[in-house]
């Protein structure tokens, strides 16, 4: 009998399969999204519902299941306000306002939910958003390990960002890459990660003053989680039915998460980021949004590649190494850390 | 150290004190909602956000953890379904869209989980609602018993029930009590349900024609779910600034509800229910109403009582006995059942 494995919930090829399978062929396209909004025929984190003015309501929702559930850098309701707001973002939504759903196992100290809530209401505190309603539910001992926190982001966007790259498109990451991935993946396996931190963080501060300068421009948005930078360069190489090409140098990653990686011959290009954007840009503008990131205090914002018309790799991603050649960027597949957010 | 109990996830006085303590006091006002809605200063399972054309985007979330998930009358799917839509309605919406979040067991059976997705999907199909997007996570063997799905309902409402009842107001339940809370809880005591079913079900064809038709007269609505008949009633009682008084023979409870529930000294009136509707209407039109809900195939519906001004009980719910004496229903505290929902 076929169970339940843990590369289901990798957010790599398995993921997608086990929800084609489970929703997308099962429901009719009328029952995936309301019309003229963008649901679950569109391949990203979040969803849209047009408001009848030419705005959009943009909503998203996300169980957070990260264990060790404090970790240098952040804790679970960080990472939960965070990863919700990140979504409404990338799709071009102001966000608003959030809830939350916590569920928690009967007999965890009181004084960590607490920590962990003040983690999750300072960044709505800081960026503005409302927490607008959520659930509480305990689950007996032994039933549940600790706490899995699901939050809903709600934004209105005047322009959504659909995710399709065209030819000539800039890509440009916001920041270092893998961070996150890297330090929960040193915690499970018993390791220190000896001052590295999670790269967690809200984006509001990137994205709302990117898209009022610049929103025309930007054609695809996403945040690296689940999957990492891999997933999101397949995941547009295959919307834009084109090919992405990467400079494997430009890529920016920290020493320590590259050399970690190296030693257990993992591809730090599936970590997850948990404050990190990848834009496609238009070239006309590249330069200028760059220098406008960078400025907005991501010192180390980069542009690592291009997307372009391609017949032969159309759909897929190559990677320009260091050596010179190049090489196919594979879609995750595995499971490389569990409950990594 | 103080630990987290299981009545804190119970939906009664345990649940409010810790919401409270961990958000409420801890969030400054204007971070409860956002301008002109409903969220955390309004004690119901659903927000609102003005549209700004007079409308109102309704928007609500559970986590449904219920064991078995299987059970006579439904699944968690099912479950999770009806919850979500029956929330957007009893604020006096109409559903349009839902997301869902599952975080599932390594090991689940695949096939469990279709069966589960179905049920569903299947009432999303039968009440026109669309699927927009979604999570899915896996936690590895041994850290999540079984399967949690969260659900988020999203509709539009033209005009919010606020859930305050007038003096005056007759309260009417659309259907008998406590079924879904007595059959897990047999369950959960190993024991036969004996051909009782929970009541899950969608109340998108009770409550979209009664709001068409008598929406300004419904002052409060609201669907008996954790904490039973007496969390409502008491809700009321408190919102209302006035004494609810109720009939105890009025109000529909099958015998064997009521037996297995006196077997166990439990009050029937703190048993969930999962497809009920529980309605202030004005006095005026209460007869009509009462004969609408049961045109509408809801036989069962009966007005249990009203709602009236006090001094002595304001905040109090009295329940006329069968005796002919008056007693005090308190709201729920302590754990009844775990994972009832």
């Amino acid at each position: 009998m076929a169970v339940v494995r843990l590369s289901h919930g990798s957010g790599g090829v398995e993921t997608a399969e086990i929800i084609e399978r489970l929703f997308i062929a099962r429901l009719p396209d009328v029952f995936k999204k309301v019309p003229g909004g963008l649901g679950l025929d569109f391949p990203d984190d979040a969803a849209a519902v047009p408001m009848g003015d030419g705005r959009y309501l943009v909503i998203t929702v996300d169980s957070y299941t990260v264990s060790p559930p404090f970790f240098p850098g952040g804790d679970i309701g960080l990472l939960a306000a965070c990863g919700s707001i990140n979504d409404v973002l990338m799709l071009g939504g102001r966000p608003v306002a959030m809830m939350d759903a916590i569920v928690v196992e009967e007999g965890f100290p009181v004084e960590d939910l607490e920590r962990i809530v003040s983690s999750f209401l300072s960044v709505l505190r800081s960026e503005g958003i409302a927490l607008i309603g959520g659930d509480f539910k305990v689950m007996p001992r032994g039933q549940l390990d600790k706490v899995i926190i699901t939050t809903v982001g709600v934004g209105v966007a005047e322009r959504l960002i659909v995710d399709r790259p065209r030819p000539g498109d800039k890509i440009l990451v916001s920041d270092y890459v893998g961070d996150h991935g890297a330090v929960i993946m040193m915690l499970q396996h018993g390791e220190s990660p000896r001052g590295l931190k999670s790269d967690v963080k809200p984006l509001v501060r990137l994205m709302v003053p990117l898209l009022e300068k610049y929103g025309s421009y930007i054609h695809a948005a996403r945040d690296p989680t689940r999957g990492g930078l891999a997933m999101v360069l397949n995941d547009w190489a295959r919307a834009g039915g084109g090919v992405v090409v990467v400079d494997e140098e430009a890529i920016p990653i920290r020493p320590e998460v590259a050399s970690y990686s190296h030693m257990l011959g993992i591809d730090p290009l599936y970590l997850a980021s948990e404050g990190v954007a990848v834009l496609a840009v238009d070239p006309s503008v590249a330069g200028e949004v760059l220098n406008f990131v960078r400025s907005l205090g991501f010192l180390n914002a980069k542009v690592i590649g291009e997307f372009r018309e391609s017949r032969r790799y159309s759909g897929y991603v190559l990677l320009k190494t260091q050596a010179g050649g190049f090489r196919i960027l594979e879609p995750p597949r595995g499971d490389l850390v569990p409950r990594i957010c």
